[in-house]
């Protein structure tokens, strides 16, 4: 079964605000085992309207519509789906009576355009709204059903809970089922040369890959017959992918930051850490504590932005700076083992880099970053090269900081 | 001049993701007078792509595509372009060098598979891509012109900008100019409450306002016949809106941030600063040193997110922390004197509070944060209650730090 979402609303072609629930009913449509093909979006011209409606009712099955069902002269909803299919606006008795009965348990005064909220397609049928006076209603044109709902997201969710969804429910014949995997630390380059055949698109489940700053997340989606033969695709898909990808993958489904999984890892290994950074400015503290409880296992963060901070707070010969510079391996060390003897703590993690956009050279360009990690055991350190603006930058370098620190407590964790 | 914005990805109709690039492209448009008249959405199955191409080529001038130029197998955007205008791909020799020239620069192997973004439809366009290898194109499908753009929001936005809007602006034919005012400290209803009489939906210019993580945008649209009649309405209404707000107003335009105010501020005084933070765990540094150049003006950074931490690293007494707690007015100003004295700065600030969800009392609920500021003369310390998420309260404490220091610095400068 075939699904396409509707959405109307002159907001939209504005470009305020982002569709939102044409990305909550595709979520739900899916899992629910329909096919979603196609997203539209028109402004509240009625001629555009009413051609989006015989377009899609050409093409799809069932389609989800939301907004224009408000009580204005320009929520034209009602009017263009009673124009295309060629039939009348009737009153729904029903709906007049919740609508006097709203306002009367308000105490507020009726306008007459509220009721104009009480008519409908003739043939179709009203969708009770139990969060306000906009009632939905379902209308059929040649295959195709259109569910209508309003336009508010708060009340169009409870509509589609209540009423929508149960009629959904019992349309669908099969079972799909969603999981994701993100992965740090890999091209979707080569995430994709490595998955080349897992990708193909007649293959279930689909495997798709989505970038978002740095982390590659791969969502499956299997569909079968019921619940239990889609999971058992899932499984033996995401084994497929574990063995071709590797220890890059750090989490799934809904551990989608690096720090996550770091808190995690602490959690288990109970280590306390303590960061040194430069380059990054905070920017790697200022992800780990957005996990809650974190305090129980950060000490402490020093954003040695100068010289002069590096040698009097973490004790970095002055020498080494002046040798190698600044950003430098050996740098990089001697900030990790100072921020681990000054801290206390049991790990330390250095970085250091050059996020630009000035400040480069041939030898050194913008985007070079050392990291170390210091425990009670020596130190290691790692260079990397990253790409894009100041900002993008700092995120990489704090993210391959955090992903080093997760390599390195999973290895304490066997 | 009718416009239409063409998203292609499965994560679209996966639902997890809202379609943050067509809100974009769509305000953009509509800014340089185009009349936006729908937003299209499709997966990656070829012949849904191939059939929207062709539907939207009959009805626009201008489309702005996003999405589905990536390297893997199931980015599918360039394929088909070059079926709908029935020619074939070819290889832009600009395109490829680029992208081996990228390669190298980062010392990593070229995958094959990367250098397919180098090939375009037959009569197209490339459009540079100056923070990825994905480069765009623009292509004529009968009277209708297509540009298309990479999915990653970010890379999109600066190809949208360096290289589609300068075109797009010299095709529109009346004059439409904008111009933001950032506003932060303020509630949106005190701001639509002040801004009442210029908010009416005939003022020319068009005054609207947008909430985005704490700060208030005033988005000014004038349209005129020519572009200093435009300027002229923008001129005369800012200063409306300037006399209205006050000192809340902290950037125009392209000082988006509070940190780029800091930071102009910061050249013009040329104080230098440290930060001690506690409950923003590094947020505040790492937004400040977003900025190119910072360097010069931010000596170092603690976060000190033990007790022990405030201590040692900054000299707050033992028995202040014990008296008062380390979430305490008392705590606050000891933290940004300490930090004062053991960094050599001129003017130091510190945020300590309670980020929660957990930690809170009756008496210190979560959201409560005190801030400090100590420069020579002394100290002084203000005290705010956020509410939301976790997340939320970091944002705004380290925004509230951020306008703190701007406040004072621009009383430095007068």
């Amino acid at each position: 079964m075939n699904a396409e979402v509707l959405s109307i609303g002159s907001e939209l072609m504005a470009g305020r605000i982002a569709d939102t629930n044409a990305a909550f009913l595709s979520e739900q449509l899916q899992s629910l085992g329909f096919d979603v093909t196609r997203h539209t979006a028109v402004g509240d011209r009625r001629a555009d309207i009413r051609a989006a409606i015989k377009e899609i009712a050409a093409r799809a099955d069932l389609v989800l519509v939301t907004g224009g069902l408000g009580p204005t002269r320009d929520d034209p909803t009602r009017e263009c789906f009673a124009a295309a299919c060629g039939v009348e606006l009737v009153e729904d008795p029903e709906s007049t009576r919740r609508i006097r009965e709203m306002f009367a348990a308000r105490q507020a005064p009726l306008p007459a355009s509220n009721l104009g909220q009480a008519y409908f397609p003739r043939g179709g049928e009203a969708i009770r709204n139990s969060t306000g006076t906009a009632a939905g209603f379902a209308v059929r044109l040649g295959r195709c059903r259109f569910f209508c709902m309003p336009g508010v997201p708060s009340e169009m969710k409870v509509m589609f809970r209540e009423s929508v969804e149960p009629q959904l429910r019992s349309a669908a014949g099969r079972a799909t089922l969603v999981r994701s995997l993100h992965i740090f630390g890999l091209g979707e380059s080569t995430v994709g040369e490595r998955l080349f055949d897992l990708m193909a698109e007649d293959h279930n489940p689909q495997v798709a890959t989505q970038v978002h700053e740095g982390v590659i997340t791969l969502r499956l989606t299997a569909t079968d017959s019921g619940e239990a033969a889609a999971r058992r695709r899932l499984d033996e898909t995401e084994a497929q992918v574990r063995a071709l990808i590797g220890n890059a993958i750090f989490g799934a489904d809904e551990t989608v930051t690096l720090q996550a999984a770091v808190a995690a890892l602490l959690g288990r290994t109970g280590l306390k850490v303590a960061f040194a950074e430069s380059c990054t400015g905070g920017e790697l503290s200022a992800r780990l504590t957005d996990v809650p409880g974190i305090s129980a296992f950060l000490l402490e963060s020093v954003v040695t932005y100068s010289n002069e901070s590096k040698i009097r707070r973490l004790g970095v010969p002055a020498e080494t700076i002046e040798r190698d510079g600044a950003v430098s391996a050996a740098t990089a060390e001697a900030m990790a083992r100072g921020m681990r003897a000054t801290s206390g703590a049991d790990v330390a993690l250095s970085v250091t880099g050059i996020a630009g956009p000035d400040g480069g050279t041939a030898a050194k360009p913008v985007g070079l970053v050392y990291m170390a990690l210091a425990d009670a055991a020596g130190a290691r350190v790692e260079e990397a090269r990253f790409r894009g603006t100041r900002q993008q930058i700092k995120d990489r370098a704090a993210k391959s900081g955090l992903n080093m620190l997760r390599l390195y407590l999973e290895g304490n964790t066997a």
